[in-house]
């Protein structure tokens, strides 16, 4: 080693030894003939008594240094005491530069102030700042609680292939030219889903794997082309067993902040989420439940209010906004592709006042406040149409309402299980979603295909998709989606009618999961999992909006690196090379051969 | 759960309880009106009795089953001391089918009959069977054990990107089209190399990572387009700091299997492992060095010998060969490229015999058994013409040798590390051995473009490439390399110098490696690393002579997936979406952008 000491474990102890350090350079003050410096290595600081002009004058911020001196105690009223080395002092005997710098594009330091994108170029340089630097780490301290858990619990650690057949879970594939098959490709996997699945066809009984997965997306906010997710599975397994290991994991994890999680955490229904919160990752930080008025104004002479579904949610204090924010909020509303947003102001006196307020009847005036749990000085929003759209809404407010009423509030932690999902929804929605629908059918899965029917949905499913509840379950943070699975189908049978249902005809199913569906042949045990979203959940952990601030190397939108400047062009040669243009076959003989046997 | 207790947990003392049970069925044996199965999980295996015919009669192999019954002791004379559970058994009370199994492709069993395409295409029916199993459950034990050490050690487990930009390291990249920059294509990295270096420049400076890697090359024996490396790397260290981590891992790894890896590891240089085995990676399981006889034979009569090399092995036992054997030692090396294998065959008499040996001068027949150290009864194998290649092809049949004198002995091992290798090495024969060239140089890197020269060569290892050593270090295991690092270069004017004399012109070192060089630039530390080939080492351990049992779902020959039938054509939807035809721009804004700024 290039050191005897790491700089940050100098201590009193230490006084009198001699001790080579090595570390880079931060804050410098020359005192006239004595000159001090902040040596920083990864494990901390400790300041540098240098004597000899020649030696300090060359040093700029970021030289890295091996320092040889001895350790004395810092002259009394120089201690600092918020410093583990603020005892000490190294008086520096030799100074040898390891390595200069240039000036920096930015400092190295707790606050930066150029953008994002200035960062990420110089990512080296940002994640040596104390923020990004503990936002790596505590990244690594999550892997091994999670796995120490895992282990404990019998779980086996196994790699599953990401140059694979591409598996069609609601977004596009990342493509790879497979250049010894020319005209072949391969398809990075969106997940191990099918491969975790086979893995218990295979007997393993209880997998786990920190597995990176590749979408293709439009990047919506805040989403990586490629992320990782903690991915489990297992056999033998019902509902509660797996939300237990969740829970155990869940609980673990939040230690490494000190923050204790209640367990059993709550559970509510899917329908509950969407009827109460407009949403099915409700952020129960804070109450403001949504109130249905669809019955309410049955007999309403209101236009607007003459809908499938009326709803309303109420912002506390919010009737002394100014009209400028009233009617900010409609545009807020715009911009979610609603035509606005419907509002009353509670006077403190009872009297209902704003525009909406004038096309109530009597009854209506007398009656909602009440009805709706508002007081005087409040502001209710309401929505009213399509009843999923008008809860999403709805929901959307009501956490808007939480920021700016103060009601969420940093260090609040809500955990919610939210269980009982629909099988399906309309593929003509999912689309709209940004999703790729599997088949070309009707109806695509809410979760993807693999996931179970409740059993007393088993049945009737699909001749009643709409109403078919399937056997999942998302664990939901302060109103992020931190983890989601599923008990899954395991009877080929079953697997083969939700292909039906998704419009998939034999051939399209046969070869997009023939080898799920024969593997299900061979005695598939009923089995489960769940996978975490591994970037937000440390997101979470670190107390960061964005999962940008927990990856080591993140892409801004569009999946631009601004470190390396990937993706870029090829050359002829490379493209040529890779086989991308040549004829692919009408079916490759693997296929072919695969499906002969089916 | 579907049961109470795993299978092969079941004791004595469990005797008198009631159990649900689930698992495989495996073998059964009817004896008119009680059957008798065995039934399978993770954890073992128990026996069941059966004494309802209906029940019986519709199990196959492989069905799972769902049994609850009572624990008794198995009747005197019955019990299987081979069997954790061989004392009890338990009556089945109800037998639940929870799936179905159609006949099997093969038997579940220790021993297959079939090949391993079909092995493969069912690997979920392979993965049940007793030694696959083992194989992928050592697999995450090497992995739990390896973390432990470094998590002690303080490493930070760090995930670094896989849809990056290409980083040559002497084979292809695998492509990837970016459809959100059409035209633009992302690399699938073949190695986390730079990013770990840069992760050191950002103040880490311990590193680790199981990290995947893609190389897309000519499938040599035993290669996987996507492997799996143990990736370390760190700040302020030198070659004995590496080294000596690297023995901790290896030691750790080793109990695994009951093995004691005596340390320290015995050093050996280059130069030396290339004289005395013909080998970088020497099997050092038994002796048999090879004996330099240039010098012995500056004199000889004999044309073949009059080579700027000659070398021999002696086979212990060899002169007993019959003329088939030793004609087969001729085509043996004809398929490694030679002419052909001389010989000399050592009478017990001490007469030597053969063709070779009526071409030799008195003088040489007298004193060459002597100078090789063979003895009455030994074979004298020959190399003669450029040292490199006399010297590879008499390091085979040394192995060889070993392999058929069964000095090489199951159970046996033998670990080395190779140090101070060349730094480069004629681009030709780089190309001629399958790698691809980063430059255009005369010279390409034989580890890799990052590696230190060793101070000694810092100064001059741009005048004379051919005599520069490299800090690097490898290290070997029973004649395979199973890990391999090296000293960096943290100097940007050292790392400018290389890839200059690899041929690299300064555009195409900024286009390449630009973001490394602009670190480079900003105090990056000293430092150094490790990465071990872990599909290797975990097949080592588990005592296969394949990558492929030591990989859930491996590919064969040519990078396809029996199993999934990948790669495979793709739509021409898909091929639209991705990209892939877009017209490349003449040069990325983002490339312009980064070379704007250099």
């Amino acid at each position: 080693m290039l050191r005897t000491h790491d700089l940050g474990t100098l201590r009193a102890e230490h006084i009198g030894q001699t001790v080579t350090l090595a570390g880079w350079v931060g804050r410098r003050r020359d005192h006239g003939g004595v000159a001090f410096l902040d040596l920083r290595d990864a494990s901390g600081v400790a300041q540098i008594v240098v004597r000899d002009e020649d030696d300090f004058h060359s040093l700029r911020n970021e030289f890295v240094l091996q320092v040889t001196g001895t350790v004395e105690r810092r002259p009394e009223g120089n201690e600092n005491p918020a410093l583990g080395t603020g005892e000490i002092e190294v008086m520096a005997r030799e100074v040898v530069v390891l390595n200069a710098s240039a000036p920096l594009p930015f400092q190295v330091d707790e606050h930066v102030e150029v953008g994002e994108e200035a960062r990420l170029r110089h990512r080296y340089l940002d994640l040596r700042r104390p923020g990004p630097n503990k936002n790596i780490r505590l990244r690594s301290e999550a892997n091994r609680v999670a796995r120490e858990i895992l282990h404990g619990d019998g779980y086996v650690e196994i790699e599953t292939p990401t140059l694979t057949r591409s598996t069609p879970e609601g977004a596009r594939d990342f493509l790879v030219p497979a250049r010894l098959a020319p005209g072949s490709w391969y398809a990075l996997p969106q997940s191990p889903q099918l491969f975790k699945q086979l893995l218990q066809v295979g007997g393993f009984e209880k997998y786990y794997q920190l597995a990176r997965c590749y979408r293709d997306e439009d990047f919506r906010a805040d989403r990586q082309p490629e992320f990782t997710q903690l991915d489990i599975e297992a056999s033998f397994v019902e509902q509660d067993d797996v939300i237990a290991l969740g829970e155990q994991l869940v609980t673990a994890l939040w230690q490494l902040i000190d923050v204790e999680v209640p367990t059993p955490i709550q559970r509510m229904t899917y329908a509950d989420a969407m009827a109460k919160y407009g949403s099915d990752k409700p952020d129960l930080r804070f109450g403001l439940e949504l109130t249905e008025l669809t019955e309410f104004f049955k007999d309403t002479t209101f236009r607007v209010f003459q809908a499938p579904y009326v709803g309303a949610v109420v912002m506390p204090g919010g009737a002394s906004q100014p009209r400028r924010t009233l009617d900010a909020w409609q545009e807020w509303a715009k911009q979610r592709g609603a035509k606005g947003l419907a509002y009353v102001l509670v006077q403190e006196d009872g009297t209902l006042t704003g525009p909406v307020a004038k096309n109530l009847t009597d009854w209506e005036r007398d009656n909602l406040a009440t009805t709706v749990g508002a007081e005087g000085g409040d502001c209710i929003f309401f929505a009213a149409g399509k009843a999923t759209d008008a809860r999403a809404l709805l929901g959307a407010a009501r956490v808007e309402i939480g920021h700016r009423t103060g009601l969420i509030k940093d260090g609040d932690w809500a955990f919610v299980w939210v269980v009982d999902a629909p099988m399906f929804e309309a593929a003509e929605d999912a689309v709209a979603a940004g999703d790729v629908a599997v088949g070309a059918g009707k109806w695509t899965a809410v979760h993807h295909a693999f996931t179970s029917p409740k059993p007393e949905h088993l049945d009737t499913f699909d001749q009643d998709p709409a109403n078919a509840l399937s056997y999942a379950y998302d664990i939901v943070c302060n109103g992020n989606e931190i983890g989601g699975g599923s008990i899954r189908i395991h009877q080929r049978d079953v697997q083969e009618r939700v292909f039906r249902l998704m419009g998939l005809d034999e051939e399209s199913a046969q070869t997009k999961f023939g080898f799920l569906l024969e593997g299900f042949k061979y005695g598939a045990p009923p089995h489960g999992g769940i996978a975490f979203g591994w970037d937000r959940v440390v997101a979470l952990l670190a107390g960061e909006d964005s999962i940008r601030e927990v990856i080591a190397f993140p892409k801004t939108g569009g999946g631009y690196d601004p470190l390396t400047a990937a993706p870029a062009a090829i050359t002829p040669e490379q493209r040529k090379e890779a086989g991308v243009d040549a004829k692919p076959q009408p079916q490759s003989e693997a296929t072919q051969a695969q499906a002969d046997e089916a």
